[in-house]
Order: structure tokens, then sequence, then C-alpha cells
């Protein structure tokens, strides 16, 4: 089985840009991984293409893969639209990874685009609703909000997790995004302001959900002997895992774990021969604060029941053992569904080679990715490191 | 590289089942497809899936690959929707020889599901409409029939095609599909029902189309060594190919072919080593009559411009020296978007090991499935051959 390796990364801001299209937004991505590449890179190289978006709006959905590389200059290319709720690019990139892996391809592209912010409230709710469960839970009115607030409520009253604690995820996140220049909400927020938001699912205020954003983002893999010939500065990617779980809450056992994030993570460790205890730094699924909280509990960063005390300690701010959403995450960078996953992958590719400008934090070997579809229906997680096998 | 298996396929009956979920119908398929297979068979080994769809209606989108795999049991197991449209479930059977080829999977699940006809016309026209090119297409007014007709003038302009050849694609898989008890429009039509059909979009008639069709598909892949426990009537997946082109018709230089699927097949026909010559039968993407004589010529079956002599031959009956479309094709056997690719892979495997009943032909070793996307945005070609490597 060949080693994969990430050559390029990038995205587009992530931001309110209504006037965009889904095209210029991929496209802008794209040019932007290519350019992320150190050597001379030929585009006609690109074997295949996976591409991630829900298809908000419904501007392309069947051919949703193949309308964008195509307006990128990769007509012909095999291009498979890849869906996963907001976990599409994650399963994108796995895709990516497994063709390079079968020598179905030398070069791949993964990547993902959503354009959300040219509709109304009630058209952007109907899109999100049919990336959840849309039988039982939209059907009784239940939103992504409503759901989490679930696990929140839940996990604050079986371990005490407190209402500063979910803030301070919000806080921590906002001030990594206001060192990055794509964010879409890139300023900082006080802890006071942070638990004082307009509630919108008690227990969860508007800090504590990640705003809707237009945006893409596109990252290239090789296998070794192309990326020998592109870089002196490699990034691996050891480890793929992904699991599915019950795609209601409703549907499953507890309201305050993803079981699914468990199983990728273990996959994910396995095929890296990792332990959590390797992972120097993560990009992990803030759609919530909440979100954040079980992401450390589920992803094994800490003991279940104790990530909010785990985000008090500091653990996870750049300074602390391990940095989490150093790029600012969903919360601050903003979540455009499809380009989420790629996204991430985005900002381990720069922290890993020293590019992340003032958000920088050196001595960085190993990153992970943690990428949640819907409340945790799908789950994708990557492993990356640095240097040659 | 591993060789790939196709130890199990099954298809639900396709038809009009306006009562039925997309859950209930693919799990007929499912079931089918494990009940296919020789030997005791776990399904909780299957370690990953692609599932196929387009999701028409927006029951279940994002998800729409965990909503199916959990209701058949597979809760955990990594699945990944997979989209290009009508080529959907081609994809996925892809993705699902990938998995097995880098060793990320044992054993694969690939399949695909489509519930039409609980909605109006309008609201199939909407849904079928954001499958194909949007922007343009589709905000003028055009729909599929009206850009395969754009296609069959150009063919008949350029080649002399006639009205009487176009129809004897459908009095063909209307005969193969009256034998198949899945088939949608299992009856016999006549040459002369078939050229007189109401106008659709000149110079289609209903004859010319295939219908909108419920339905699902399911096949289990594997390793040489799971496939060695399963089975002694061994079926391989030699070759796999894919490309994009152009979404829009009007993008392309030329009305009168699909290069997708000359690249698709190009590269299946590599990675088999075979060629045209070697390939005893095929399951081709016959959406229109048009469609099933431009794969003629695209996939190299005979000359650029022959189709409609090549079919006048007798050349693609059961009788004649490549049956196309022994299954009905989706003319007759009806076309459930997300399910047809693999539909048709259901049709190969039954062929090759000889148990597809009345439509049975002997003799045949080599077989092949072209699902295309759109009008050709995206095209997957296999190849499949019979016994061990």
């Amino acid at each position: 089985m060949r080693d994969v390796y990430l050559v390029g990364a990038a995205q587009s801001d992530f931001g309110a840009f209504p006037r965009e299209s889904y095209r210029s937004l991929f496209g802008e991505a794209f040019v932007g991984a290519v350019e992320s590449i150190d050597g001379e890179f030929d585009k006609s190289t690109i074997d295949e293409a996976f591409v991630g978006t829900l298809g908000v709006g419904g501007r392309q959905l069947g051919l949703g893969g193949p309308a964008v590389t195509e307006y990128v200059g990769l007509d012909g290319v095999p291009c498979t639209r890849v869906e996963n709720a907001c976990a599409a690019s994650g399963s994108a990139l796995r895709q990516a990874v497994t063709a390079i892996r079968a020598e179905t391809a030398d070069v791949a592209l993964a990547g993902g685009y959503e354009v959300m912010t040219d509709m109304s409230g009630e058209q952007t709710r109907y899109w999100l609703g049919v990336s959840g469960e849309t039988e039982w839970e939209r059907m009784a009115g239940t939103t992504f909000a409503g759901v989490y607030s679930q696990m929140a409520d839940a996990h604050m009253d079986k371990y005490g997790t407190t209402r500063e604690q979910l803030s301070r995820v919000a806080v921590k996140n906002h001030a990594n995004g206001a060192k990055n220049p794509h964010a879409h909400l890139g300023f900082e927020c006080s802890l006071e302001d942070a638990m004082n938001g307009k509630t919108v699912a008690e227990p969860l205020n508007l800090y504590d959900c990640c705003p809707t954003s237009d945006g893409a983002s596109a990252a290239i893999v090789a296998s070794e002997s192309v990326a020998r010939e592109l870089t002196d500065n490699p990034i691996r990617i050891t480890g793929t895992g992904q699991a599915s779980g019950r795609v209601g809450l409703f549907q499953r056992p507890s309201l305050t774990e993803i079981p699914a994030t468990g199983a990728a993570a273990e996959q994910a460790f396995d095929d890296a021969d990792v332990t959590v205890d390797d992972i120097d730094f993560a990009e992990v699924h803030d759609c919530f604060s909440i979100a954040e909280l079980l992401a450390y509990e589920d992803l094994g960063f800490c003991e279940t029941g104790q990530a909010g005390e785990y985000i008090e300690s500091g653990a996870t701010l750049p300074d602390g053992e391990r940095p989490v959403n150093l790029s600012g995450g969903l919360k601050s960078k903003g979540h455009p569904i499809g380009a989420t996953g790629v996204g991430q992958v985005t900002e381990v590719f720069k922290q890993l080679r020293g590019e992340a400008g003032d958000r920088q934090v050196d001595g960085l070997s190993c990153g992970l990715t943690h990428n949640v579809g819907g409340s945790g229906g799908a789950v994708a997680v990557h492993v990356f490191e640095e240097g040659w096998e």
C-alpha cells in the first residue's frame, strides 16, 4: 500500500459572499492549492477528483463535481461528487487518499464548496434540514442548533459542564480566528460576551453557534514518487478513518457522545500506527461549542465527562499541550458545509509547514482533522505527519 | 494491486411504487444481494459502503448513504453518498473497487436508490433539472428529453440515422425487458408502435424515452481471499474507468458523441487489459434511444456514424454478436436514477453466472456496464470477467 502525501492545500476566504458563484469560489481555492505547492506543478497531472458539496440552493446537484472541475480546466478528469452532509469534503479526502493507495491515481484532488448566504432564512433552513435527519427531526421542527442543544443540556446535567466552559470554546476559537485572514468572523470575543449572547436554542446562544458561510477549499494529494518531485517539505497523510452513526440523534443510546467519532479515530490511529498521545494539534468540528467538547472526549484527548475541565485548563489554547482549532474552527473561520473538511486540512498543512503566519505554533509534527456530518451520522478523521516515511 | 471480485448483486423491482420508502427499496436490494452470494455471508464483514442517489424529493440528501445502511443493519460502517447524477451508482461501484484495491476494505458494498413517482410532474422536473446543467439548460427550459433530442436530430442529419433505427432500440429492449421480472415496463412493443408514439421532444417520442422509476440496487465486492471463501463461480471486476465531460451539451464540440464515454471506456479497457473485441455483451445507458446508439459508437462497438446500421444488423439482439441491454435497459427495465448503475451490474452478474432465467444468453464470459450522468458530464464504465485471475 503506497504512502500518500499532501502536496498542496488552500481555501478561499470563508464569509458572506452572496454575489459569488460556487465556481468562482472553488476556482479561488483550487488556484491557491496549486500555488501552495513548492515545485512546478502541472494541473494536467491530476488523475482524479472528489468534490464535496451539499449543493445548498440546488444550483448544481447531481453533477456538482464535474461542474467545478471543468471550470478550473480539468475537463475530462474523472470527478465524483462526494456527500456526507457537513463531512462531505472530509469524505472526499478519504476517497483521494484511497485512490492514491489503490494506484488508480498518482495525483488526486479533494475539495469542496458551498454558497449559502444568497438565500432567505427559510431556504437555508430547508437545505440544512435535509442534511440532517429529515423524516423525524426536521419534520418535528428541530434544527441543528436544537439537536446540539440537547447534547449540551445532557452534558451539563450529567457531568456538570458549565455555561462558562462552553463559552471558552468560543473565546478560544475567535481569538485564533482573529489571526486568520480567511476567517468569516475574524474578531475576538470576550468571555462576558460569549456567555451572554442571544439565546438560539437553550442552553446554546449565538456565540455557541458557527455562522452560515460561503467558501471553498482544495487539497492536492500525491504518491511518494510524485511528491519527491514537488517538495522538500513533505506532509504525509498517514491515517484515514471513517464511520457512520445513526443519522437521528434520537436513535442513539446517548446524548453525550458521538460514537462515530470514536470509531473513525480508532481506525485513523490504527492506520497511522499512532496513539492519541502522538497528536500534537487538531482541527475539530466545532459547529457548536458543545461539539468541540464532545470531540475532546470522543477523540480521547481527555476522559469522558472531563471536556469542560480540559478546556478550562488551557490545554487546547495555542500555548497548551494540544492546540485545537488554531484556524478559528467552524465557529470563527466559518462553515461553508462542503468546504469545511478540506478547510481543516488546509490549516494542518500550513501549521506543519510553518506557513500559518500570526497564528503559527512551532514544534508541531502530527496533526488531526475531525469532520462530522449531521449530528454524527458520518465522521471522517485523518492523521497528518511531517517528513518522508 | 489486488484483484476485485463481484460476489453478490441484486436489484429491487423497478417500477412505480409511490407507497414505498427509499429505505424499504434499498433493503430489498441489499437482502437480494446477500442472498445471491453462494456461500455463507456475514454482513458484519462489510468494511465500507458507497451509496448513489440523487436524493429526488429531498427526503434525505446529505446523509442519504448512512440513512439506508443503518436501515440494513450496517450501523457504524463507513458509508459515503456518491453522486454523479444518473451515473451515481456506477461511480459508487468504482469507489468500492478502489477501496478493495487500496486494502482499505476486504468487503465493500456499492448500491443506489431513488424514489421518484410520489411527486407531481413539476416536482420531478425540478429534481431532474438540477441533475443536469442547471444554470443554462434548465433555466432555458430544456429537459433531458430536449437535450437528447438535439443529439438525435444531429445524428440523423449527419449520418442518415432513421426513425426506424431509433425505434429498433425500443423494440429490442422491450423484448428483453419482457423477460425480466424486475422490469418497470416489462412488455413488448411492436416496431409500428415504437415508431408512432406520442411526440415528447421531436424527433423523440414516448417509446424513445425511459420511464421515471422507483427502485434500488446493491452489489457486494470483495478481495480474492474473501471471494475464495464465498464462491466457486467467481466474477472479477477487471476494469474501472471514469471520465467527466462538459456538463452542458451546449459547451461540447459535437452533438453526436459523448467524449466521456470514449475516455472512460479506454481507461477501463486498459485497466482490464482487454480490447473492445473482448466484450461479449453490455448494459449501456439507454435513457433515450439515441443514447444507446451513441454508446455503440463511443464504446467502439461500431464505427462512428454506423450505429443505426449496427442495430439494424441485429448485432445487439440476444442472438447477435454482442447483446446489449439483455435486462431491458433503462428503456424497459426502468431508470430509478441512483439505482441504475448497480442495476446494470446486477444483470452482468446474473448473465455471467448463468442465472438470468428466460433471458439467459449462453457463452458469455466478458461483460461491460456503461453508466452516464446527465447528458455526458460524467461516465463510468466497468469490465467484468468470469473465473479466477
